[in-house]
């Protein structure tokens, strides 16, 4: 509108999401269509937030802007599932990633996990970190392979995520690669440990207290909505078996991608998910097959983590 | 060229192996080429069978007919790659088919494995089935699973394929579905075991005694032998994760096959392949990929199995 300047006036708009009527980081939206003399707005969603949900078309309406509302709305949602989630649900949309072999395998039976997957599936994670806000590890991944869990590769116009381990009982070592750098990061842990956080602290972590499960570990739910609470919509879970297994049995696991290697590493190498007790046909967990896709040898295979349909 | 006749006299004939030279099932088809007058002749495979390779060629040169060999040998040689293999190593070309959830596994903890995939994957294993001279399984699949092995919906102008047990001890039950229908079912084992033979053989079963290997199994490579030695050109092998696995340890599995469901049975179902002793990534079994299909909700993925290129 701006570049247009009074040649915007009498005409239509067409924006994915509902124009705002309140002051947040900018001014109103829904103003700025009406001073420039918008006649027709066209949207695809409403906003998700139940506090302005409907106000913004309201104002519009109400200067005399006709408005058509819901054009291409789950379209539109997809661009941003995020901000949707978290604003009806008070939780990120969250996506893991695991590389496996075509056996199912994490890891070989000597603990050895790199590189499963090849250059350019390696490439493709870069790009789903940069999408995300946050990117969760567990601290026994941390332990094992020091990853450094940062945006290579990508434009850095973007905000990098931020990088976050699980680690109820604060076993994080204070010599971590994520700590060596300027990035930081943010360790969710379960309780006051006073051997263990001026160290960690010291280091430059920042620690974040929530609460545990039953089992004694960080709840799946509650660092989720500790991660919403700073306004973290899209969540990149790149862990091992234990803590992606445990975080789709607790639902609130929303996309599993699998990076799947043409190579065999054997029973006795580390599964792909820790799932207790499925022990029936019946138990087991429905996917939804949403993408398929090659990067150089490898496949991506992109699932909504849901019912399956029966046949 | 008995359709064309007389019309057949100077023409071109494209044949995708050479014409042979000897009265085997038929008469020598080099012959009949000459008599009908053909005065140039395109193959694309010599005849892999080193006793006669060449002699066709040579028999039609002398006639003085034109040759010309080698057009899209690589080609040829996939339409029929069981042939090939046994004239030239004196074994079959094996194909294994795996059904796997995408975390990789073939049975659950319960040891239910029916079904893992939807229709239109199983339909595929039946052309698969049609396509083979032997569909081989081992005795714990039939003592857990009792399958039938036939060929379903599909063209019955095919000779079913040869239905056979890998059995070193001849643990077969009697009652075994495979035992009480006409089709007929080998068992390869490792000796003379005189409790069981008799009951075995009145309930219909052909018994081949094969050497075994020094754990005492029945040989990969002795049972592939035997099923060569009564022309069978290409195996299916559809069985559970410790028959395959040692076979393809074994190195006498050609293609992987593996039809991947997408649901998720968890990390006490049983694996996809027993592959002992692969412990660092160096150990690791290379596969090539060769196709990529969906079949319903279920995606078959299809590998040779030999050497993966480094990146
Ligand atoms: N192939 C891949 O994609 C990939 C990716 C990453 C890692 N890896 C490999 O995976 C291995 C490490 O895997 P891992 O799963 O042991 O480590 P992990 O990913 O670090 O998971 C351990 C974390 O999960 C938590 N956790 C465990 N059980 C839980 C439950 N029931 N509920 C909630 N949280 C639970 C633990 O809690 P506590 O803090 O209470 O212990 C810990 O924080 C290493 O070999 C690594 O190389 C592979
Ligand atoms: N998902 C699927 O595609 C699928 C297909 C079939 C079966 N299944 C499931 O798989 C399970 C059975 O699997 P399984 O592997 O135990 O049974 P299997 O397929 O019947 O394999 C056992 C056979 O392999 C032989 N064997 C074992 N180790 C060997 C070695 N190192 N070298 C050579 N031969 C060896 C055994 O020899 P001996 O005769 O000496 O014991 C026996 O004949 C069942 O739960 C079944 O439901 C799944």
């Amino acid at each position: 509108m701006r570049a247009a300047g009074s040649a915007a006036s009498g005409a239509t708009a067409y924006v994915t999401l509902e124009p705002c009527s309140h002051y947040g980081r900018t001014p109103p939206c829904a103003d700025a269509l009406i001073e420039a003399g918008i006649a027709r707005v066209v949207t695809a969603s409403t906003d998700p937030n139940p506090r302005v949900s409907g106000r913004g078309l309201d104002r519009l309406r109400e200067a005399g802007v006709a408005v058509t509302d819901g054009l291409m709305a789950a379209q539109s949602e997809r661009l941003n599932p995020g901000f949707f989630r978290r604003m009806r649900a008070g939780l990120p949309y969250v996506r893991a990633k695991v590389a496996a072999s075509l056996d199912g395998r994490t890891a070989m039976a000597s603990g050895e996990s790199r590189w499963i997957t090849g250059a350019a599936a390696r490439r493709d994670v870069h790009r789903l970190r940069a999408l995300s806000s946050a990117v969760v590890t567990g601290v026994d991944t941390v332990i094992a392979d020091d990853p450094q869990l940062t945006v290579r590769d990508w434009d850095e116009a973007f905000l990098p995520p931020r990088r976050v381990v699980i680690d109820s009982q604060l076993r994080m070592p204070t010599e971590s690669g994520l700590l060596a750098d300027e990035q930081g990061v943010v360790v969710i842990h379960g309780g006051t440990m006073p051997a263990r956080e001026p160290d960690l602290v010291r280091s430059g972590a920042e620690l974040w207290q929530v609460a545990l499960t039953e089992e004694g570990h960080v709840g799946p739910v509650a660092a989720l909505e500790a991660l919403a609470g700073v306004e973290v919509n899209e969540v990149l879970v790149e862990a091992g078996p234990r803590l992606v297994g445990a975080w789709i049995q607790a639902g609130v696991v929303d996309e599993l991608i699998v990076y799947l290697a043409p190579h065999l590493m054997g029973h006795e190498g580390n599964p792909m998910l820790t799932l207790p007790g499925l022990d029936t046909m019946d138990d087991r967990l429905g996917l939804e097959t949403l993408d398929i896709r090659q990067f150089g040898d490898d496949l991506r295979l992109t699932f909504r983590v849901g019912e399956r349909k029966e046949d």
